[in-house]
């Protein structure tokens, strides 16, 4: 009689720690002598019945894993709706589960994912199937509800502190004759978590960064202008730092703006630091340089902080724990007990609490004048980007990313039409 | 009596490593109790005047800059024309070092500084004023003739094959349903080296980077677009390494291609990774993402090569030794001795071979049909990338960058109205 598997899949944009959770989580199971299945590509292997046999993939690639940035089994962008709107496909789900002896789901994603796993409980309870759902913390963003912040952040946070500083200390190299303004955009859509952290590259008014620009405040173009042409005036060079989701006041976003054509006519992919760029130069006439990290910005897992993963791992041990315990519907969540020195822990928190809720910066971390960051911002960010995670090199110079083998288990179930 | 002091300064755009040149020149000449000064904002500080005394600088400054990026006196884009053309701020200069017993100049630069350094020696020879001038190399853009490689190249190489291994990783798990084709703009106005070095990520046909776009090669928009489609096709995804400055057959650059207007009519200042994802969205369809890292890849010291650390640092150490020797109008160059192992030493060559020409890729290093690397750029790029130059971390989670204090020389000459 089998004893059961438990199904690992990954959900969403990936990260730089995300394989991290990954390797806790498989090596805990194996330790605790439960096979894992991962589903490939999210969500979506799990419906298509693609599943991956991990007890195949041999204990150096499940440690190489700790240091691989990505998904090692596919990742997705599919969000179920209600139970009421997606019944079918939450009943494949329950199939596939059932065709595996999977006893416990564990779900690595943000608020859509913790969803998925609430209602997937719901569903096998509903069938009086024996079943329990797990969410893993998992987003850059770091925007879920109830954990003190999310596996991947720190390290994306570390990677735009570190990035600014580095590229503040070249403009403030070139600004007598060359570049005068730097312009720097960091993901975040609709909260302003990985600008907000670059503020850790500065301190004192005058050190880069000298501006942030934050989804949680409206983009005022007058207010900007005049602050990037102060900074210039004192200090030389300005190094700005902008969220991609910054809207005007009227709501719509500042990137939309520089959505503009090419001489075909076609739409140009733009963005925000590209437009903010032209404006600066038209308007003031500096020489101005941007840059757009875009997906480097998330897996730069050689950049990646120690806090971060350490936490990445913790929440992977502590839900494969949490399952084995028969704690259905809940995400080990990361509480902080102490800032100085940082001290933190994993609690379960139910997932209803953490479902489709969005955590914003409060406004107490962020400057009255809205273009930095206060010192209780600081306080909080800071242990996140605090250590340096690990990481073999190969004699080629580049870090030792592990393929994993990924051995298909062979389908039980009739091809999935949805 | 003075014994003579050393000018040392910087030139163009600066690297991850050129401090590290820097710190080696000071080190050198304080073992051999010279005293240098260094030029604020390069030439340019030379020419007014402002001066700055390194001898003020504490030794753990001095150490510290071996591991800071940025240019630590300021840098500048400023290019003194022919000896007739620019002849009163060449007799300006020569001015200044006379009056601050200058008898050694170390002019740390690309192609123009070794021209610059050349004339100034030349006028100095006329004028009958005993002065050494050495050129010491750098630039990302390893363009510099005769030297194996340039200082600043093999860390920019090294964060551009990092960087696209890791963004590669990430492009891979969401392909299924989100981004198929991500594209990495490298700097490289002329020659392709740094989108070559993309080129050591991979290995395999299909590995990422699949596509490599080349200065060096005419951009065929039929025939790129039919290759990202056969790639996604095969592999499922696409990663696109685009060189800044390719160009259509008609000699346009592709990036100005993409110079568009945003809604008020101004000029959005873009590039050729925009301008290419736009072309794959709007002829593929694909999802696309698309980075520019800019200053990033050049300033990215926590990513720097050992071996480009290590010549950095072996060129300053060898100009000085050159200057001393009074071997005038030179340039300490890397010269390879051996792919595997790796060997190379200093050697001095005549800077009337350095300046002023540009060493781009040679043909056998681009495979023929353009996309891609050959064996041989490979082992010329391999031991370029190789080793984690140290960087000591704070407790804050950010690399230990010195700050100079760099405390000015008292004027001792009129203003200059140049």
């Amino acid at each position: 009689m089998s004893q059961g598997t438990l199904l690992y899949a990954q959900s969403g944009g990936v990260t730089a720690v995300i394989n991290a959770t990954a390797s806790a989580v498989i090596s805990e199971a194996r330790a605790r002598k439960i096979k894992v299945l991962a589903a490939r590509n999210g969500i979506l292997g799990a419906l298509r019945e693609e599943l991956i046999d991990t007890s195949r993939e041999p204990a150096a690639n499940i440690a190489g894993l700790a240091h691989t940035p990505g998904g090692a089994f596919g990742s997705c962008r599919y969000k179920l709706k209600s139970l009421e709107a997606d019944r079918a496909r939450y009943e494949r789900l329950l199939d596939v589960l059932r065709a595996h002896d999977v006893r416990w789901f564990l779900y690595n994603g943000g608020n859509d994912s913790a969803d998925t796993a609430l209602k997937v409980s719901q569903l096998a309870r509903e069938f009086d199937y024996p079943l329990t759902c797990v969410g893993v913390p998992k987003t850059i963003d770091n925007d879920l509800a109830v954990t003190d912040t999310c596996p991947g952040f720190g390290s994306a946070a570390k990677y735009t502190a570190v990035s600014v500083r580095e590229a503040a200390l070249d403009v403030a190299a070139m600004a007598e004759t060359s570049t005068r303004v730097f312009i720097y955009e960091a993901m975040g859509r609709h909260a302003g978590w990985l600008a907000a952290a670059a503020g850790l590259a500065g301190g004192d008014p005058d050190a880069a960064p000298q501006i942030l620009l934050l989804p949680e405040r409206a983009y005022d173009e007058a207010a900007f202008l005049a602050r990037v042409e102060k900074v210039v005036a004192k200090v030389g060079w300005c190094v700005v730092v902008a969220s991609e989701g910054i809207r005007t006041a009227d709501g719509g976003f500042v990137a939309d703006a520089g959505g503009v054509k090419d001489s075909f006519g076609h739409t140009q992919l733009g963005g925000v630091a590209s437009y903010l760029a032209g404006r600066v130069k038209a308007t003031l006439g500096y020489k101005v340089h941007w840059t757009l990290p875009d997906y480097l910005q998330r897996s730069a897992r050689h950049l990646a902080s120690k806090t971060d993963w350490e936490q990445a791992q913790a929440v992977g041990k502590a839900a494969v724990r949490f399952a084995l315990e028969g704690r259905n519907a809940v995400m080990p969540v990361i509480v902080r007990t102490a800032d100085a020195p940082y001290r933190w822990k994993i609690e379960a928190a139910p997932l209803s609490k953490v479902a489709n809720h969005e955590k914003k910066m409060p406004a107490g971390f962020i400057r009255r004048d809205g273009f930095g960051i206060t010192e209780k911002a600081r306080r909080y960010l800071q242990p996140l980007i605090r250590g340096e995670a690990p990481l073999p090199y190969g004699r080629d110079g580049l870090p030792r990313y592990v393929a994993l083998k990924n051995v298909a288990v062979a389908k039980k179930l009739p091809i999935w039409e949805g």
